[in-house]
């Protein structure tokens, strides 16, 4: 099982060295605490402002900060624990390239959001958009799971922030583009660069493999782990930065309006479409989710839990549909090898959610919004016109698209570089070519050799 | 296994589909954010009231709505997975009828709490109280399990959930009695109405599928990850909705400290009881819980450490002596198969609670509450004597047990009707009738298979 | 199995019972709430001082708390869940000492907090104090783990917890020492007294049971669980207890980026000492997590997101290279039997991070801390030299390491007495004998009978 190739033992010591290194020494460069985790500048400041210690950001979006870190490490990491044999890989290079991706993150973010007299400053809102970034390559890690080594996830890791922190420059800070919740530049940039990636990365013999990339009994209900996990804590992820008070409020409530409809219709298509009119465990682990991705941009918007119930519900038929007839024609037609059909979960309801941003922004106005819409189109407040706004959301969305498809395509020839260590396509979706695997349930094995055993002796008797 | 009538390719697809239309259309219609979600509302009463970002109410309770949300999806849905073959029904109906309940108990509690011009106003405190009622759903839910199809538990649903909302109308709204944590609302209710739901569809052949009504290891794990989720977040439960300050501050404390007493009283009964001082994971799983059902009224009283502790001791005593006596006496004689144990853990617990609380209320003075007595007894506060409260918290507890009786007898017998799909005595505890389950550890049977081909070839030579 | 030495029949309900008792009439005696708890004492100052429902401290530290307590129940509990045949126990007993410790620790460390009027005043403050205390409780656990009957671990937590308190006693209140999230106090205090309890337990005969002291492949997952939680709310536990503001925000990231670099040295220094290249789970689910570990002193400090990377990377590689290869050594020459490393988690980093502590406090400066040096060295804003308040940290580390050897080899030779029903050496690592174990995957069993069966026939035939 382990030949030269995929056998790690210089190769990723060597490449979390050199990058941790790297990381340690541009955090001595160029980061420093922001005014509310400087103990100086905090105390300067609320000296002169007679201000309380509640005026520190933290105890806005600290709360909201632990759900999505949750989200990131036991969400995505337990999803993915459903297929039988790469239950390890799956939470375990999860936990190894979000610790380096939030890492990178600070830093590409701290770069574009603006540095401060050449230092880039961090706090609690740094440290929730460090985990969405790396949400954006979990997704991506999604799309090629159990098909590449850690190493070549490492590198992609690199790359997709780096890319990731361009995108949400040219949107958010640029062009005004409103996506707290991100569903253009966290899940539909996600998608599209790991299924562009995992494109590149084509196996025509996947087939040897195929066998092991499926569930077990036991392995689903950890993916449900995963699942439930990200469903609750979708209302705290969406609204995690967005601005203080009714807009935090707002975009949890419409979040949470949106998936419970979604759950509704999952389970719905889910019984229509498959087999005998049976529930598919896939279908309930991932299209559930598909309404807090399509509440990512408009979900701090005035979009009513009306309007948010209607998004869920169509995002959860059009992900059940997608998990049902269009992965399997991407893969035969497109040669795309979604392993955990992301197209169907982030994808094309990252689409929906940047579709329904666009239509939400153009219809704001000032008697719906008051004096909130400073906070939530700070441009439209000062003039833009709306209609504009929303034009502008909808032109987000091609150069996000535009973005992750051209990077998924550079950065997946990268990763066809054979010092990377892919595996072969008989050892994918295999833990035991990266980790040391226990005997599994030794007992049984024992009860097997004991039946043997009796067999034998039986014979020789 | 899958006859006409437990085929649900057509019978949950409409009930999901058409439920959830009429839910949107009530939304559409019904529904509008409140004056803490509304941009233009929030920053109109801003500007006039020159108060904080902070003062909205999300800041106070969105942090134990989260703590609550897990406790409905993965405490309840995961503490459901003790049984060996109906993991992906316990946790995925758990997840189906939460989703639906949590958005028809916005329509129905907000109907009873009261409109505002024809329209229902919600934030964060309607999110709780959705939950809360969901909650009780699901303790009925726990009473049936692996006896019914999902059909027929989004049509419980329905029904229980509108029950629930004319209960907690008489006795929050009509009566004044005090009910923070839910011991009468939630527990007993949901408890009484799903042991009498049971009741109703008893099933004298359900011998057929006793074997599978049981743990495996593995399941018992699962199990605990419900238990000790439920178990720590409990003190947010029974604080989420009571008043800001000391109040939430007190309940949560006092929750604590009755569930600590109650876990070393049940680990205690269970060795006592069980065979041979061995410990039972039945009742660890859900014995240790019965503190925190029976701290649900007078949780936020100034029931002090030291009675919160009595309370939770006594509540693990009943709640293990319960699951070892009185479970197979009510099974045998009274025809009420409770899968889960429902009576042991939310029933007599909850009574308990209500005598609590009823107790507690009669000793309510403003020499002990001080200013706070507008707080936990509004009713007293403004001239009401406390023991007359006391008594209203008695006679709460009558109605609760009235109303869910009878509601679960009315509504069990609407769920005997054939075209909901209940499935056959031989079927129940059973996932592949209702999920496309994968082979289990494909690599065991692969093993038989080789152990049965050699032995085959043995014989041969 | 059943031997009359390790039947809990009659010793843990009295154990239990006796403990909870007492804890009950001494809370009646001594235990009363605090000024934020009281509803008297609470809106009495409230009217006084016009403050806000916000100044009481739970909304500052509730949600740390339940961070707090989901790694102690949820996160200890699992983390141990490793070992094949003994996740009962493990999630089970952690669940029984952890529920005795809490509130033993109240009293104990109420009584060296200082009493107000001979009484002991609680919150939230108090509950997370408690919750710590018992993690160190439960690091000894680790090291005892699978050796020891919850008798013999319900005596532990109770003398443990009083040399806690004692410990803490001297270091925070008489020394002045600084030591917010516990490396000495709680991880360097816990590990050293499971270790020298562990010596004195030393088994030579352990090797019966050997072979069930290792993992199967879905235990390690379940241990992922455990892992993840310790490691996304460590900056929750180390910020739980520090200075409103810029403190709990600054500690809870240093902590952040401590763990994120020591993830990344601990897949590197696995692969590379691990055989063959391949990662051992064992350090992923342990030595991941030392970076939080070693910040436990200086997190509240101003050591910089930069310091806190390279502790964090340090402790990683310091952990790997105990598992790999100090481990072995103390089992073999210093009969030390240590069942989950804990002195890879917790000791060597606990040492680390006070080291650090020592250091980074001798070089604090007014300069560096402004007014925040009230905050975080009280002593040195009042005249100690900062160097002084170096070296007491550096002397609470030898008393510390003191007080945790001596009381650990007292308690080891007060838990070798026969009556607190020790198990065999063969009855090691397994759950039957005090745990009613369901039949292990009855389906295989059954397949296997049917092998048996028809070989039985061929035979015949």
């Amino acid at each position: 099982m382990a030949d030269a190739a995929t056998n790690m033992r210089v190769k990723l010591p060597l490449t979390c060295f050199i990058l941790e290194i790297i990381l340690i020494i541009l955090f001595g460069v160029l980061v420093q605490y922001d005014h509310e985790t400087d103990a100086k500048a905090w105390h300067d400041r609320n000296t002169t402002h007679h201000s309380s210690e509640y005026d520190n950001d933290f105890y806005y979006r600290y709360p909201s900060f632990q759900d999505v870190h949750v989200m990131i490490f036991v969400g995505f990491g337990f999803l993915m624990t459903f297929l039988q044999r790469y239950g390890f890989s799956s939470v375990g290079f999860n936990f190894l390239i979000a610790a380096l991706a939030l890492q990178w993150a600070t830093l590409m973010q701290g770069f574009f959001h603006g540095m401060h007299g050449g230092k880039i400053h961090i706090g609690v809102e740094s440290m929730i958009n460090a985990d969405f970034c790396t949400g954006s390559v979990l997704i991506s890690f999604g799309a090629v799971l159990g098909k590449t080594s850690p190493v070549q996830l490492l590198v992609m890791a690199m790359f997709e922030v780096t890319l990731f922190a361009v995108n949400e420059f040219i949107l958010l800070t640029l062009l005004g583009t409103r996506d707290a919740g991100g569903s253009m530049t966290i899940h539909t940039f996600g998608a599209y660069f790991g299924l562009m990636v995992t494109r590149v990365l084509f196996r025509p013999n996947l087939d040897k493999s195929k066998h092991k990339n499926c569930s077990v009994y036991h392995s689903d209900l950890f993916a449900m782990i995963g699942t439930l996990y990200l469903w609750m804590f979708w209302p705290s992820f969406n609204s995690a930065i967005t601005a203080h008070g009714d807009d935090q409020h707002r975009t949890a409530m419409n979040t949470y309006y949106s998936l419970a409809a979604c759950t509704l219709s999952s389970y719905a298509m889910s019984a229509l479409t498959a087999h005998d009119g049976k529930l598919d465990m896939v279908h309930i682990q991932n299209a559930a989710l598909a309404g807090g991705v399509a509440a990512g941009t408009a979900g701090e918007m005035m979009l009513t839990p009306f309007g948010s119930m209607i998004v869920g519900f169509l995002a959860g038929i059009i992900s059940v549909l997608g998990f049902k007839y269009l992965s399997p024609v991407l893969e035969s037609k497109l040669k795309i090898q979604d392993t955990c059909g992301v197209h169907n979960l982030h994808g094309m309801p990252g689409i929906l959610g940047a579709i329904v941003g666009a239509v939400t922004a153009a219809l704001a106005t000032r008697d719906i919004y008051g004096n909130g819409l400073e906070d939530v189109f700070p441009d439209v407040a000062e003039g833009r016109p709306a209609a504009t706004q929303g034009g502008i959301q909808a032109l987000s969305l091609a150069i996000t698209l535009g973005i992750a498809l051209l990077g998924g395509l550079i950065v997946g020839f990268i990763l066809k570089l054979p010092m990377f260590g892919a595996p072969s396509d008989s050892a994918c979706f295999e833990d035991s070519i990266y980790w040391e695997v226990p005997g599994e349930e030794e007992s049984h094995e024992e009860q097997l050799t004991a039946v043997r055993t009796e067999e034998a002796e039986k014979l020789n008797a």
